[in-house]
């Protein structure tokens, strides 16, 4: 059995960190299945889904190791094909990777207290983002 | 169909990368299923799935490589959350992701000969981690 | 139901990263399927599945970073086990890992317009890559 749901998301952009755990929880209730896989999905390619504690500690540290990482940098090649400045956003969602898969049982699911489902927004302006909660049972 | 499986695994912390391949084919036995995907979810915002060719120098060289993108740093803004150390821990989780999903076929799973299943714990001190094995099929 | 196409990809190794959109829409047309999951898995332990928007600047900056971040580097300790070279090929593909997962409605891919699919060859020589695309609806 499949289920599925669409979220659309509001973004600062600029490497925002949002917590969606809630919808996770919300497209698992609605399909009312107990047994299963989760599939977390972003669409677009300056986008990333994963998990973390959610403080504001962590979520500063993650901006900054990323920013140090894969820096906002004038030279980056992309930025000759459309005039764009965002080479940074598209090699940090690349390597982070655009879903996350997570298994439920008895309605509820895997992931850990401190353990919480995030949208990275990478790219340089605010963004909608359509996040697709896909249920296979 | 869902089967599933929970194992829980004691490790060292500080980047204990501990082969699961043979938990993975023991789960794939027991299900009976033929054809179908594992999915592999580690519980907690500190440790990762991920494959690697396991053999000492490459286990040695991933923890190294780490160590020096995503360092151990007294400065990191989680420290002052719950006066924690392992700042570092969840960053690395958070990049390399919590889960992993593989074909398989008769039975079989797709992962080649020098590819093997590592749970990386990266927190800093031994832990006993919950690994769940989701079968769809 | 599992639906399964097994493809087999040649590559110049080095870093190549190769567009596999057009084999994930040809296994989905195949498999008839309309909704559910398509899990795309490379075999081995030197190369990955990730999504990018694919242009020619992003390619470039892409291999530039992972070479910053992993470089080609004689010290690395698998090098000892195997008189091997490819010490930083495996270390980026354990980073970025070995699949993905993409949902899909109405028999067409969530990806975005400009979010390719992607399979990148670390290893240091031309191969042959086996791409699993498994389906479960």
């Amino acid at each position: 059995m499949i289920y599925r749901k669409e979220v659309s998301i509001k973004t600062n952009g600029n490497d925002d960190i949002v917590d969606i755990t809630h919808y996770a929880i919300e497209a698992l209730n609605d399909s009312k299945v107990k047994d299963g896989i989760l599939l977390i999905f972003v669409v677009g390619s300056t986008a990333s889904i994963t998990t973390i504690e959610y403080e504001s500690g962590l979520v500063h540290d993650l901006k900054k190791i990323l920013n140090e990482l894969i820096p906002c940098n004038p030279s980056y090649k992309h930025h000759l094909a459309w005039n764009d400045d965002n080479g940074h956003s598209h090699l940090r969602a690349s390597l982070i990777g655009p879903s996350i898969a997570i298994p439920f049982k008895n309605g509820k699911l895997d992931t850990g207290t401190w353990q919480q489902i995030v949208l990275i927004d990478f790219d340089t302006r605010p963004r909608s983002r359509t996040i697709i909660f896909q249920i296979v049972s």
